[in-house]
């Protein structure tokens, strides 16, 4: 017998429009009484294994020990598992690059398996539902004490597929070309821009910055929270992530710049005393303050 | 005393934009605190009794012994509370058609129950809202292991208002006549039928059927999920409920066909070496196979 | 030590589109396995503190002794903890109005303090998340017996910001103005009339009143259900709130009488015998009962 878990940390693509979702969780109630599943969200765009992975790497530094269950565009991959923090953690999901970013942020993989092993899973009447047949009984009895070893056949963890990791370029003009990582239900942009990346132009409260989203070019201003802007004025936060993200107060960022998520922006820092602190004109290009 | 459970499932129209889901959980919470609430969809449309009845049948199968609490258009009907599996469960609902197919499903009702005694209900300052005053607090109570027999009339369950499952009917050329069962969240749609109404026509992998629905006529060819399909073919799958469903690969079937819930699909089988075989062209009248 | 809980009742604006609301429940879960989570809503609309306060009015008289969590626009305001019921409950929350109303209708405030002592909160790479940083770790450790004292700086709950409860006022022609405080999923339209507002009209089944919504002014018949009413007659309902709601038969009154929240609504008795009762008819102005 393996360790027993009580925790499962539950991500996907499912919505809770239908029962998918409910009959995992009714499964696992089953299987493996002890255990809370803790729903991380559902509400993953579908097949969007981008969003899941950015969404799982936000959260998993706060999920508690226990197994972690990601299910998105789940239907045509093998399903894995993957043992994380000297087995504090086992993290299931696809074999789609859905996990990569969360286990490396977990300290890097342990062991790993391919779920095949039809003992521990559901029979289906008809074409297996990943989530009901196959992942909710492995997370129960992964709870229940029974070893990864047991689930399937043990693999090396760099037989599978890698994660995408966006990194920002280098621009013109001293800037970066930086990517939209996720737009927040208020409309906020996160970059993947981090304080790292940006230290040599300073991040003082007030550091104003040019961005070019498309077409558009506007100035940006550092402010500790969106609620310091006035009305139209486009600020950016370093976020609870430690990363720049886009804001306006109380408005939505993404629609005042057009961005979608996976949108590239330019930011540029701006010399000190430019004339580019317009609120709504284009600024002309200014010299790097570096 | 009866029987004490420790799980409620629960199924609901009433969505999760206000707080009346939360209220019937924190009455729970208060009144058995030892019962977990499974949550399996509070999605189902306002009122929609068949897709409730659907969603429900669907997921019975895999809730753990306990409660099973439906709350779909609840606001007019008596409520009822009916043993199934030997007293393994009680179904809880109004008695207005919502519960019996998955009742059926869970080998028949034992013990049924109008729940008209208000000692084991909530007082309301006003209107009784059914979820809160009445379902919460009667699932609870059987949890904490009153007996049905306390919550009210003991009926016949024969009494009850029936449920309606749809049945295919035979068509010219040797197919079916059926009905649109379900369009999940990815836009697939499942049909009521079985393996066992079109096994004459053999299931094979590359089988071919024609459909027909509204105006619209097209090939779909059996495969086993719907990640082989070519851009913009049409398929069908046995799916995890063992019943025939449209797909399409990662796109809507139910938007490709201009196909809703409850809408008739005729299903014929092509005979071998017909040339309907096409994508998006209308096929021939072909012969059936058998 | 304080007192221990063992529930944590959670509110909030966040919805579950992303990982928010999931994270909190991660951190409860992580830091005080004992407690559980009911979810009241999350689907109060961004930043809508009256909406949210009133949902939170709505739903206090169910939820057990221990944390209550109430999460909109929280952004922005410093977060406080209340004591409500000598200490059966902790209500934590924004300072800006939204726990007023609730804490009146739990008996009035005890201690109070401002969760200012980072002890207790989680350091964060950027800015402050309130609901992961602040909110989720507060909560679980007032679960886990910490005092309210040691979280931060105690305060008189005068200090506080108040909540505003609108009231209706007196109308001409013996009616008063009311306003709708709510519309449910399903349309209704709450208004802020109880029943002592309007008891000198008498309010037996079939009593009619005239309703003046902007340019509109229909008549509609005191009703026990909405089920009850003809097709496209406006009833209203003494609601499961006390209060009195404008319903029609599974249909929108909303939309109806093109009402949102916080709009006004003029309530009028109707004289006996008033030929004001067509469907669709505006009624001429009437003479009121008392």
């Amino acid at each position: 017998m393996g360790r027993r878990y009580d925790t499962i940390s539950f991500l996907s693509d499912l919505g809770t429009a239908d029962e998918h979702v409910g009959v995992v969780k009714a499964i696992v109630r089953d299987l493996a009484p002890h255990a809370q599943v803790v729903d991380l969200t559902h509400g993953i765009p579908s097949y969007d294994v981008r969003a899941g992975s950015l969404a799982l790497a936000r959260a998993i530094g706060y999920v508690p020990s226990g197994v972690v269950m990601a299910v998105v565009d789940a239907g045509e991959r093998r399903a894995v598992a993957i043992e994380v923090a000297d087995g504090e953690g086992v993290v299931i999901g696809p074999d789609n690059g859905l996990l990569a970013s969360a286990i490396s942020m977990a300290g890097g993989s342990g062991r790993a398996v391919i779920l095949d092993n039809p003992e521990f899973q559901l029979a289906s009447p008809g074409a297996t539902v990943a989530s009901r047949d196959v992942f909710a009984p492995i997370a129960a009895h992964l709870c229940n004490g029974v070893d990864l070893a047991e689930l399937g056949t043990l693999v090396d963890a760099d037989e599978l597929l890698p994660g995408v990791v966006p990194l920002p370029r280098d621009a013109d003009g001293g800037g970066v070309h930086a990517e939209v990582l996720w737009i927040d239900h208020a409309g906020n942009c996160q970059l993947n821009i981090g304080l790292d990346d940006v230290t040599p132009w300073g991040l003082a409260e007030g550091t104003r910055v040019e961005i070019t989203a498309g077409d558009v070019t506007r100035v940006a201003q550092r402010v500790p929270r969106a609620g310091g802007l006035g009305p139209g004025s486009i600020g950016f936060v370093v976020d609870g992530f430690g990363l720049l993200t886009l804001v306006l107060d109380r408005r939505s960022a993404a629609e005042e710049l057009a961005l979608a998520t996976a949108d590239q922006v330019t930011v540029r820092p701006l010399a000190e005393g430019s004339k580019g602190a317009g609120v709504s004109v284009p600024v002309s290009l200014s010299e790097p303050r570096r």
